[in-house]
């Protein structure tokens, strides 16, 4: 079982920590110490070491910090955790922030003197965020490196991960990671760059062929790398993880050089370099802005190839989603034999991840599934534990939320499915999410177009009844790689334009706090759309769909489809039977026949 | 009759006053003259002293430029007006340039070697457009003033407008001109900033209320301005336009200098002073920063509560539309019962001008009318003149564009006309176009939104078949002011967030090139939209439409439509025939009766 359930944190343990931090500080005069979620990989996940901010203050999210005092504990948290961040912190000691509402830089203004020194740890904060946050103070404020603050008082910290690295096999990536080097480098020589520092772990997986195994959810190594503009790399990771396979395939075009040389090995690498701002640790242009080596802002030049996945790992992806889809109507045959109120959300994510590993190829779940029935399915990013596990009952919509990882690919799905007869506000807002969700899965628009150019068609069915969802369409993911991967988005804050062979989720949904919760989920591919004869023939993308399971039809308000959108339905209802019903059981291709009928 | 038919330019008259232009170029040593269209106020229309551009070229269209080096003339045009300046321009001595693909920082690079000098003149050109050019130059370019080159050579150049200024009244401004300077003065005060320089017509005219005559279609005066952070206003104007009564008007608190007098003025106002690099002339921030006057860059403290229109504004713009509606519908009722074959183009604008005058408040045409049938149709700002215009035949679209200004407001309508019986490509994407142009007005959106976030609904159901149109949904309409006004739009180009008053068109087109244009538009205000018993009761935004003129039933494909769309069109046609009938004579309440009958 990949998924544990106890609650991660106990928040009596936070204020004697905070008091020993503080001690530190007044030892070394220190008025304001940062603690952030990120590690200097800047990933969603972190390995247990890298656990600073919950082992302060007791908050295990997936993103937010804190800012620390002498009087004030500020834990910064987004809207996705603002009950959460009250379970797992003592607030008599901390006091949740909401963020992005208050900056960080206000906060520091109202709780910190002007003159004030604040310690940050240059590594697990990037020179773009400590560039807004130094703008955005005045220069009175003066910022020190506080690298090992939580590390000292950290007595049993656990061990760096020790995952082994293994060789993503050729058929799966269609590119040779020596090809990859080369064309990348030339945009490097093309740039008058002479390499290009690279510090995102998914980023180098993708870029040598190589997968990991530090981090949950995610098969990355930790490492951080070097692409030469003769397509040469340097590579910064424990050798330990390497056996002599890896070793073999990597070669001798990448040099291996120990995880802790860097940074500061790029003093001796040749400038001028490309750093990225917005993922690079700070540590990184300040140890070259220190030597006096020439660097230039600049994108990771592995972020958009990454995207932009080669027809291997879209046929990957393919296979993948059709095993997926598979162990999903097994759940579902399942489940919809089981009565009301005998089934709790444990139940639920327990037997799904143990259906999708029965299949065989099951590598790790790709994010803690999500299960929220009732009010926590209004939760959007709600993980169910112990404490807060349900029962489900008669009239419970349920969330869920869930994900493979497979050699061939990533996989995201999510159906919401009714537990007994539901309610009239229930079906008619899934109607109406089912709606924006066909209008996303039927696009084609002008090349050129971004998230924020197409968020809204989604949503028009539900503006229409003055309801909304506060969190993007989509997003994208990796190839046996994150589930959250940049950088196209389908939300109002993206400016990336599509490109073909980007993954993007397609996932609206609507919660009613208190109530229920709704969200149905498939995964595209960007593709170029065949020209239609009524066509102005200009260049148009279009996308593929990757998940083929039923979307619940006891949720549908039939009437209340247009003829485009119920055919669109029944249409792809028959795709998921055609393609699906070999894989099944007896039982379960009888189930994908009814759940697949047409509307 | 407001609109004229003959072709304005006379491509023969370029080519001698290029040789002239040359000529003073040499002996002032110049290499390049920039030669705009724009006048010192940035309008859209020009006043016929301000046709530089026209008079060195002959091309007449509304946007573009000119420049010319000792060998070579660029004309820039956009995507509007390939066409017609093949037409306008001798193609021997001139070479049209598409613009913006080329801009014009790369065609001086090209045409003119490092180090040339380049002659601008300072007062058409605003200090956001020459640092655009500049940063993109290399610094060996020098620039210098060349405010007389033109209007040297201009012998016989028209005397600048005289128009007389006249009152706009309360009662349609909702607000007084010293409640609106106390307003904005209070903003420019919570700045720092001891005045704001204002140098668009409209801005000065709204904030005035006052109205002017030098513009054709737009009813400005040329002014130029300063509010004050104590309320008080400086405007430079010709004194000849302003009579006694609007002078009782202005009252003390305006004081009155001659237009001349501006720039120079400037520089005896107290600093610092907020300067619009997007709007006010280059010579404005020239000057200040020559004299070492103190003033940071702002937007016009007039373009956003100008948008916004009040409560009486709105009403005086239902009222204008009422009117301009029955004109439409009289002229409609006899257009309908000409046979196919026995209209010109300019009989349709002579018929349609005629029957928005019959009503007798008209006080001018607020744009030229559009009336392109055919092809013609196609090209979307198409201007008809007597050598263009076609004859009507069975088988057309007409593509009939157009709006008048009353006191009370400024009206814009499209409405797309078959001639006979219309083709099914026709009909199908007239259906697309109308199924766009219905879900934006039945849109509602969360506050905070802009152009860019909902301009893609209304392509939606056109991209489904691999069409689009190459312009901006929607533009905003000024209250008896300039029917282009900014700075909303419903477009990908506009971030500005959409906020109740302002009003903004609504008009998704189609265009086959050679073939044939469809194009349907509403104007529409954006209103706080009642929350719905389904709602989230978050601050919503709706529109309310102002247009109430049938929508051709005979170019519909009903069974295309969703119900929701054929409710929403049957109960737009029941208003038409609600408000509209009583405005009618007897033919045209018929008429009307039989357009607005359910489908």
């Amino acid at each position: 079982m990949f998924q544990t359930f106890q609650d991660k944190s106990s928040p009596e343990q936070g204020p004697p920590r905070l008091a020993q931090l503080r001690d530190l500080m007044r030892t070394r005069q220190i008025d304001a110490t940062l603690i952030p979620r990120a590690d200097a990989h800047q990933g969603e996940y972190v390995a247990p070491n890298d656990e600073r901010l919950a082992w302060v203050t007791g908050f295990t999210g997936s993103a937010g910090f804190a800012a620390i005092t002498a009087s004030d504990a500020g834990v910064f948290i987004d809207g996705r955790y603002r009950t959460q961040v009250r379970a797992q912190v003592d607030t008599d000691h901390f006091t949740p922030v909401h963020w992005p509402e208050t900056s960080l830089a206000d906060w520091l203004r109202t709780h910190l003197p002007e003159g004030g020194r604040i310690a940050y740890n240059p590594m697990l904060h990037t020179a773009g965020e400590l560039e807004t946050l130094r703008t955005a103070l005045p220069d009175s404020y003066q910022f020190t490196p506080g690298d090992d603050l939580i590390d000292t008082i950290w007595p049993h910290r656990f061990d760096a991960p020790q995952g082994a690295v293994t060789v993503q096999p050729l058929a799966l990536t269609g590119e040779s990671h020596a090809d990859k080097c080369t064309r990348l480098a030339a945009t490097l020589t093309a740039a008058g760059q002479s390499g290009a520092v690279i510090t995102l772990p998914d980023s180098l997986c993708w870029l040598l062929n190589i997968r990991g195994a530090d981090i949950p959810r995610n098969p990355v190594a930790q490492a951080f790398g070097m692409l030469h503009a003769d397509a040469r790399v340097t590579l910064f990771i424990d050798a330990a993880k390497l056996d002599d396979t890896v070793r073999a395939h990597l070669g001798d075009a990448v040099d291996i050089q120990p995880y802790e040389a860097f940074p500061d090995a790029l003093r001796d690498m040749p400038a001028p370099l490309r750093v990225d701002k917005t993922t690079a640790p700070a540590r990184v242009s300040e140890l070259l802005s220190d030597a006096g080596i020439v660097f230039k802002w600049g994108q990771d030049p592995c972020i958009l190839p990454k995207a932009c996945k080669s027809s291997a790992e879209i046929a990957g992806s393919r296979a993948a989603h059709l095993r997926d889809a598979a162990a999903m109507c097994e759940f579902l045959t399942w489940f919809d034999a089981q009565a009301p109120g005998t089934l709790t959300e444990i139940d639920v994510v327990t037997r799904l991840e143990a259906t999708r590993a029965a299949a065989g190829d099951l590598l790790d779940i790709s994010f803690e599934t999500i299960a929220g029935s009732g009010p926590n399915g209004a939760l959007p990013h709600y993980r169910v534990s112990e404490a807060s596990s349900r029962t489900l009952q008669s009239g419970d919509l349920l969330v869920l939320d869930s994900g493979g990882q497979y050699r061939d690919g990533t996989t995201d799905i999510t159906r919401t499915l009714p537990i007994g007869p539901t309610g009239t506000d229930e079906r008619a807002a899934f109607t109406r999410v089912l709606q924006g969700m066909i209008a996303i899965s039927r696009l084609r628009w002008p090349a050129g177009l971004a998230g924020r150019d197409l968020d809204a068609i989604a949503r028009y069915p539900l503006w229409l009844a003055d309801q909304d969802y506060a969190h993007g369409t989509g997003h994208g993911v990796g190839a046996y790689l994150c589930v959250h991967e940049g950088p196209q988005r389908l939300s109002r804050a993206s400016d990336v334009p599509f490109k073909p062979g980007m993954i993007i989720s397609n996932e609206p949904g609507y919660y009613r706090e208190g109530h229920f919760g709704i969200r149905i989920e498939n995964l595209l591919v960007v593709t170029p759309a065949t020209p239609l004869p009524t066509g102005d023939q200009t260049n148009k993308l279009c996308f593929e769909t990757l998940n083929f399971v039923p979307i619940d039809r006891r949720l549908i308000d039939a009437d209340r489809l247009s003829a485009d959108e119920t055919a669109w339905l029944n249409a792809y209802h028959d795709t998921c039977r055609d393609k699906i019903a070999p894989l099944l059981s007896p039982d379960a291709a009888a189930w994908l026949d009814r759940a697949t009928a047409s509307l």
